[in-house]
């Protein structure tokens, strides 16, 4: 299986590193195992530097720009006294590295690589790999990234590569796993591809919850252009909740 | 759809630059389309300094090297006569590039993306990411990958993401059903994550042949260790055949 602990975890860090804190599900934390919420006491001082990579950079496009800003402004919303409230949406931080240490002392040597980056913010120049922001809508339990591919994603000649696009599938639907059930790890993942994208282009990728069945989530994604008339595939994922401990302090 | 035309179009270039000419499948050319086998017409000297990906460097561990050893030493074999002839398995070379131009004066103007890369060989650090040769078994229609997994690769903390063993399923399958079907591109991949694959890890991937129906071409998939003995993921594939002239030649 592969695990979806990265988007958990690393929502600690935004605790003390972002202005995002309460756009995060890391406040669902106290529904968590007790070895996955200790963590949360570790000091967060080291991840201040983190380069979020889901804000605006000078690569975006104006249809990558124009959707951020509308999906944005729908994350705070003003009600009829003036107050701000959180709307809808939240946008959801994105980082390049996975957890490297625990709290109470304990080095998680198994776990730790120094040198090892998320797969999907693995090259620093910006627009030419995976470009993408996530927004969660909690009450209508869907999840909705922005997609730009830049041309280091290629497959066909100047098409997005499958593997880019399964890997975004599993990005969005793991990430919304997490948010509805914790801790999860993809067990399925079964993908229709129906028309190919271009490198450059902008997609968008939506995925919302089927049912839930004991530790089983399931959760359906399409990938369709921004405005909704070309569909690029459709899928079905499914994901099994875990105990994090085992993976935290050695298998 | 994907397309796997890459592979079917990279295999030209190996009739002018490589030493691995008679390994590799552009000797099926004459089963092709016309447009497509006009391509082998084009001058290929431009691509003499491509780099071959799938040969060996020095983030290749013991393990890689000597599975790379033992099914190399299967690419040739001696006769009783001491003649070198063909072996059972031919190694496939794997260049970082998909093919920008045609024959005839044809400026593929749409498909042309002057710094698009492959998505598995975007990564110029030998070892940080995709590391990988296929061999191809033509009497057993099977193929099959040694995969090393570099630190960029990381989905959940220590281990690959899944999108990333998506993408070697749908390279090797693709690869695979190319070499069975011509032209095709990837219509669905469904796959079944068992267990996680350490970074730093090698694995075997193996694709089978499952059938034949019409333009549809069903391809099996397993990543195991190295020995066999653990199963990490289980898939399949299905390719349909396509007429790339409209590809090439505008959409």
């Amino acid at each position: 299986m592969s695990t979806h602990l990265g988007r958990f975890l690393r929502g600690f860090r935004s605790l003390g590193s972002s202005p995002l804190v309460r756009t995060h599900p890391s406040a669902r934390v106290s529904s968590r195992p007790a070895s996955v919420r200790a963590i949360a006491t570790f000091p967060l001082s080291i991840f201040s530097k983190s380069r979020d990579y889901s804000l605006p950079n000078s690569s975006w496009g104006p249809e990558m720009m124009q959707l951020y800003e509308h999906y944005t402004s729908q994350c705070e919303v003003e009600t009829a006294a003036g107050e701000k409230v959180g709307g809808p949406w939240k946008r959801l931080p994105s980082y390049n590295r996975s957890l490297k240490y625990a709290t109470g002392g304990v080095y998680l040597s198994k776990i730790i690589q120094s040198k090892a980056r998320l797969f999907t913010r693995n090259i620093r120049e910006v627009g030419a790999a995976f470009e993408y922001v996530l927004f969660v809508n909690e009450k209508e339990q869907r999840c909705l990234c922005l997609f730009q591919a830049g041309h280091l994603l290629e497959g066909p000649p100047g098409n997005v590569h499958g593997g880019a696009i399964a890997t975004m599938i599993d990005t969005v639907t793991g990430t919304h796993a997490t948010i509805l059930s914790g801790p999860v790890m993809t067990a399925n993942l079964n993908i229709n591809y129906r028309s190919p994208i271009p490198l450059g282009s902008t997609v968008l990728i939506e995925s919302a919850l089927e049912k839930k069945e004991g530790r089983k989530t399931f959760v359906t994604c399409k990938v369709t252009s921004t405005n909704g008339s070309k569909v690029h595939t459709e899928s079905t994922a499914l994901f099994v909740s875990i105990n994090v401990s085992h993976l935290l302090l050695g298998q």
